[in-house]
């Protein structure tokens, strides 16, 4: 909760749940991954929070852009960031798609197999584009990560080399290497497996006359929640000694990719406590809190209660209780945290404003189109 | 696939997934539920879909609607609904938002504890609003349905007598009682267990010298997605006996509030293949298949994989093998049959079509917002 944030609430006079997302913060964040990865170019996770507000602060202080959609890319580019800067990191593209791309200047594409290969030489030969990188999404377990990545993006390491060569083969550069170990990853040891199997595919390329550059070393850099996280700096320094490890005085050009780690601590949500009631007249029966915010609202990353983010009530001085928090949606589905209760303050009161901290990435574009005739969550950039 | 959608399908240009909801199967299913249940009024929910055209068609055959917020009251008083015929049915609710519904002329409102009575007295002295009714909703456990609810609403049977109580001593009239078995409940018994409850707190309210007249039987009534599910009349016969067995020759009003039963079968989606891809050589490695539509893009009820769709192909004569099914975001999450994969034809090639049935309802509202770029799913009511 920063002052500016303080400030803001107090003079908002609209109804319903917002979340407020402090620049400075980003500012600030920005400077650590630039200070922490010095020689690593930084693609903001554009999916994370979209705002434009954020994408031209972003875009002033030098960043560069992963996308996700021919949408994302005009987002980026009216921030202000040049094609060069882009990326269309989604391995899952229309080949109409990629032709927009391309046509709109973007010239970095992610694949993860041969049948994408060929779109994007296809859409090439369409548009008539030059010097088209792609690089090739290895799988990567993730374990460490609050948010696991399952097995929809990426390759196994072994079929890389192929899907590369390939690449070549019809006209494309084969520029390098990316893998994501897992959103919300608090092991700063989780990048070595991955580092090791990037620099073998480097090495098989190598064999087959193919010169790798880059390796795309994805997101994962966590933000703050309940529990502490490790600090950038010791995120930039593991990841510098795995990348010497594994490919000794050859490094290769590196990238990031940080979307909650940029975003996630810069904005907070302010909501309202709907109703406040038991199931039961036993005395020991757990108390249930609703919001006027939950799963369809935005904070649909508490999805099997992954993530627990760090709740302020004006009571936080007072014993607490363990209760349920749900969502305020006719949906049973609309329950925060059930399974592990939730400790708020016995004299929280219906009416009583609730801070939800960290919640500045994956909130907005989470949040459901009128779920319920609930609007979509508001944001105010500031 | 009913004609009307096939010839819309035929002669849509736009590119994107849609879907497409046939008027004329929602009318059918109306008839389907009044013939069944003659003496039932029907409420239909909302939230299942509340695009204007579906509410005007069944505002027009002579619908009530159970709504869960003041948009939800609006959507249905455009349509043309009187607002005795709407019901405010969630359990939680903001106390200037049910002062809100009693200005529009609502009257009837769902609780569940004493605070949320306590919340409708006050804003009936307000608003000076006049006979207002409320029913409480006990829990029911969920047994037979494939999206089985939460304990999120409702108290135990043993309170809501307290409950009703309450709300006679503040003013209000004490209507009923409601309870939902479950969404897409297969089991056309799962009534019974409710019904005994619900009897008993109509004698245990006599005994205080209240009486109740009416019950809410909920939604719960099925689809037909892939398993096959029995018919409309079948429930009604089953719930009509348990009533019987219940109360006797003292038979309440009852309500109903179907929503997919209602709107589910009336809409087909249709998407695209983006990739089918492998994530090795490995032979007996399964296919993945991304389509442009997802968890985000509308298919959310695809969530732990409890509601599975028929989707058809135009290669369903051909070889089918088993398939990882995803959605076209970055978002890892957004895999939509993986634990048991999906049966698609061998021949199944990137650029096909595929028609997802069973899609009416749950599936516009909760589409997430513009989510990696993508825009909320298209909707046609034809």
């Amino acid at each position: 909760m920063t002052e500016r944030i303080r400030e803001f609430l107090r003079n908002r006079r609209e109804d319903g749940p917002c979340v407020v997302v402090d620049l400075e913060v980003v500012r600030d964040n920005y400077a650590k991954f630039a200070r922490a990865l010095p020689d690593t170019r930084v693609f903001y996770a554009v999916k994370a929070n979209p705002d434009p507000a954020v994408l031209k602060l972003l875009a002033d202080l030098g960043s560069c852009f992963d996308t996700a959609s021919v949408v994302e890319i005009e987002l980026a580019l009216a921030a202000g960031a040049t094609p060069e800067r882009i990326s269309f990191g989604n391995t899952i593209k229309k080949e109409r798609d990629i032709a927009r791309a391309l046509e709109l200047g973007v010239r970095l594409f992610a694949v993860d197999c041969e049948v994408e290969v060929e779109k994007i030489a296809r859409a090439k030969a369409l548009t008539g584009a030059e010097d088209v990188r792609v690089f090739c999404r290895i799988l990567c377990d993730g374990a460490g990560a609050e948010w696991p990545l399952s097995r929809k993006f990426g390759c196994v390491p072994e079929m890389a080399t192929d899907v590369l060569e390939h690449a070549c083969r019809l006209g494309l550069e084969a520029y390098g290497v990316s893998f994501h170990v897992g959103s919300q990853q608090r092991n700063t040891e989780a990048w070595d497996g991955a580092l090791a199997s990037a620099a073998e595919i480097f090495r098989e390329c190598r064999e087959r006359g193919i010169h790798l550059s880059m390796v795309n070393l994805g997101g994962g850099f966590p933000t703050k929640y309940l529990k502490t996280v490790p600090m950038v700096e010791a995120y930039g320094q593991s990841i510098f000694q795995a990348l010497s490890r594994h490919f000794g005085n050859r490094l290769p050009e590196t990238i990031i990719e940080p979307g909650r780690g940029m975003v996630g601590n810069a904005g907070l949500i302010e909501a309202e406590v709907v109703l406040i009631s038991k199931k039961s007249r036993d005395e020991d029966e757990v108390r249930w809190v609703y919001l006027d915010i939950g799963k369809f609202g935005g904070l649909a990353e508490t999805m099997d209660e992954s993530i627990r983010y760090p709740i302020r009530t004006e009571h936080d001085g007072d014993r607490k209780i363990p209760c349920v928090l749900a969502g305020p949606t006719c949906d049973s589905a609309d329950v925060l945290y059930e399974r592990e209760p939730y400790f708020l303050p016995v004299s929280l009161e219906i009416g009583d404003k609730v801070l939800i901290e960290g919640t500045g990435a994956y909130t907005t574009t989470y949040s459901a189109n009128h779920f319920n005739g609930f609007p979509p969550l508001k944001s105010y950039v500031i």
